[in-house]
């Protein structure tokens, strides 16, 4: 896989993401869960299937002095991460390990922060990649309730749980959380004005009682209908891409 | 509870509902509500916890020739509800009974289009109210699954479910869907631009296997905030309360 790689830069050049150049892609998704992430400088943040990185740098580049871990189970992106994290100058500690198994010292710590961009099918509804890599990444084998339950059990309490799915997984998402959490807030991404959203980012407090709230979506490009290769992100979302603002449409703060 | 009755007209002046004073009052939901039902003429059509036939009403004067049979567990409702089809002038049959136990002419039959407005609270998170009648209609003693059971059983194969819920059950109203509904689509509704939704439609389709969908919001009153106690419904959602106009929003049709 190393053979293959490119080199991407995200977030105005300040992330550094070297990637298999065929297999999952580092993309849109993984920068805007990183940019609904409410971190303080100096809280602790453990993201589950952190791929190269993506996610974790992009919010260790947003919010100083924070304790990033990551958990990864394929060996070449845990790789990759590491490797992008010395490039990008921040602190990421990557164990390669299932997130249903993880190890004794990050089972035996508990965080302010969880974030989770879980594969997006459940394998027995799309045909298998020819890239096991990209495959694992998309399809995987783990369930979306093992996901939750385990970003549940390294919450600290208060600690909050910010997730991003394809929006046509929101009943399964919201099946798998149960009452260890609460305040769930939903922000549906629509691509355009009007359009049905394709992705939401969750965001859970753990030992809360509020009740679910669904918000505003947020809109990423600007114009009824795509026109052109040209970048037309909406200002307020073209802010998170350039200048590495925090995602607007949030209105609650973690009181993590 | 026939002492205190007011007359209310809806629809621009289409439907005549008469109601408990103090009770629980027909609202906006239930005009809603039957603006969201796809119903065509000559189909059928059961309502659960009909009330006093506000949603029937309003969905029988929108769709000529349709059979409407509603199902309302508190007799005096019941009785408004057949008093209001008939100074409505249109047809609506009303069995008093619990949702749960439906009697043997509706248990025998399948329909069309199954819509229902459950109580918006359960019992136990709320204080009872002084009218036993209004805390039946709010709170209930129903679980929103029997309700979701009993409409999925009454549908034929390929007809609509269409219900509306305080947007902070959506979760609830989720996880009370099975896998004989299918192409489940939720249409937010937020009382101003860019404020979380405030309740929700639901529209399933039986034996559809199309995924979930959460659309754009339908946003009900023009500008970012209350300024007067006049009307200021937007245009679109004004048609539907003036001139029977179907919901808009809900892009995609039953084939029922």
């Amino acid at each position: 896989m190393t053979d293959d790689l490119t080199r991407d830069l995200l977030l105005g050049g300040r992330v550094v993401i070297w990637q298999p150049r065929k297999g999952f892609r580092a993309g849109v998704d993984a920068v805007l869960l990183a940019a609904a992430v409410p971190a303080r400088p100096g809280q602790s943040v453990l993201e589950l299937g952190c791929g190269v990185g993506t996610a974790s740098l992009c919010l260790a580049v947003r919010v100083p002095d924070l304790a990033v871990s990551g958990v990864e189970i394929q060996p070449a992106y845990a790789d990759l991460a590491r490797r992008n994290a010395i490039e990008t100058g921040v602190d990421l500690t990557v164990a390669t390990a299932n997130i249903a198994a993880l190890p004794p010292d990050l089972r035996n710590r508990s965080f302010d922060h969880v974030l989770a961009n879980p594969p997006y099918y459940q394998r027995s509804q799309g045909p298998a990649s020819k890239d096991a890599g990209r495959d694992i990444a998309l399809a995987g084998d783990t369930p979306l309730a093992a996901w939750v339950e385990t970003a549940t059990r390294r919450l600290k309490s208060g600690g909050c749980l910010t997730m991003i799915q394809q929006a046509d997984r929101l009943p399964d998402l919201l099946a798998a959380l149960d009452g260890r959490l609460g305040a769930v807030e939903v922000l549906p991404l629509a691509p355009r004005e009007g359009r049905p959203a394709h992705l939401v980012l969750l965001r859970a407090i753990k030992g809360r009682r509020t009740r679910f709230s669904l918000r505003a979506p947020l809109v990423l490009h600007a114009g009824p209908r795509h026109l052109s290769d040209a970048e037309d992100y909406r200002p307020e979302v073209a802010e998170v891409f350039r200048n590495v603002a925090a995602l607007p449409g949030f209105s609650c703060d973690s009181s993590a």
